[in-house]
């Protein structure tokens, strides 16, 4: 799910479209699950204004991974939606940022796993630093240790994602463990890796280059 | 403040210690201080067993920018006291993560102006992902827009920071502004910059080398 319109990054260009290493940050995030599972059938959910311009990137790069290219809708919620009435019938559906060109290998394999036995699998890290919680002047330290931070892909199964995304939208949904979790379900985490970062701010960039050097 | 002994690195050199484009990480973040203020009285604290090898690595790295060694403690708080107690009597203090080698002038600036006013000052960003809170077999989405992500310097008001170190110590301490919140002072919070992460972890040290050819 690529969404970014492009508006926190300075630019005029879309963060998903963004190069690391002269590659669109997008086409790294669908090379990462192509090549832990050829056999996998990618969608790629877009805003429909950018359908045009990714079809002439993918030319331009020779990227030749197959794809399936669905249009986008209003919120994160409804371009998901979107995404998983475009998948036939199948055992598990992967949930993926498409501004998260560094997943590893081995968490695309933990989720996979932990998601094949309990129905629900989501990536997650400890969180690194001390955590406050309330308003910008009046906060309380809270307890880092009960907390953890979420990435994806977040992995369900087919029904069970199928179904949670029947109800109707509110703005709790920040992800996709929490609509799931909203259906009645239990979420399974897992270890993320550190280096699968989200491409947000201008400077992500020059990490994730670096990052890719070492992995 | 740099207390760490190296175990979460996978090596043997405390991370204070590792290189960044060839300097030890301490010296980077003792020059953001000394370029903020040349006039600032800087006071570092390190585990005793390392003092000797600091003063052989400055030799060698003709590190010049004046400083107070002092010994640590225990643990961060009693580092930290140590710290305090070797600063001569003056207006703010800032407690600074030794292993943050890459805060800003701006950031700094910040915490300055805010505590001169306000007494209490420490940088925090907005968490960037999904947050869950619980165990890793239970837990529940939370909503993130409440949380902030603490960074340093924290910098207080003299004789605030003075009594407040005056508690006897607990575990819930996990950063100076969590200690001067149980002596009874409010809080405040200013924006810290990006680049300011914590050296925790091997990879950050590639991260911090591509964040320090931008700033």
């Amino acid at each position: 799910v690529a969404g970014g319109s492009g508006s926190r990054m300075g630019g005029d260009l879309p963060k998903q479209f963004l190069l690391i290493n002269g590659l669109p940050v997008l086409m790294h995030t669908i090379n990462r699950f192509a090549n832990y599972d050829p056999a996998m059938e990618i969608v790629l959910v877009l805003p429909e204004s950018q359908i045009v311009y990714w079809k002439d990137l993918c030319e331009k790069n020779h990227f030749l991974v197959p794809h399936l290219v669905v249009r986008g809708g209003d919120t994160r919620f409804h371009s998901v939606n979107n995404g998983i009435n475009a998948v036939l019938e199948c055992d598990l559906i992967a949930i993926h940022d498409g501004v998260r060109p560094l997943v590893s290998r081995d968490t695309i394999e933990r989720c996979f796993v932990s998601a094949a036995e309990s129905g629900t699998a989501i990536p997650v890290l400890p969180v690194n630093e001390s955590l406050r919680k309330g308003k910008i002047n009046h906060s309380v330290s809270v307890d880092r240790s009960q907390y953890f931070q979420v990435q994806t892909p977040q992995v369900f199964n087919y029904n069970l994602i199928k179904n949670a995304y029947h109800q109707l939208w509110i703005p709790e949904f920040t992800d996709d463990a929490s609509v799931v979790e909203k259906a009645g379900s239990i979420i399974q985490m897992v270890l993320g890796n550190r280096e699968n970062i989200k491409i947000t701010h201008p400077e992500d960039l020059l990490i994730a280059e670096a990052l890719l050097k070492n992995i």
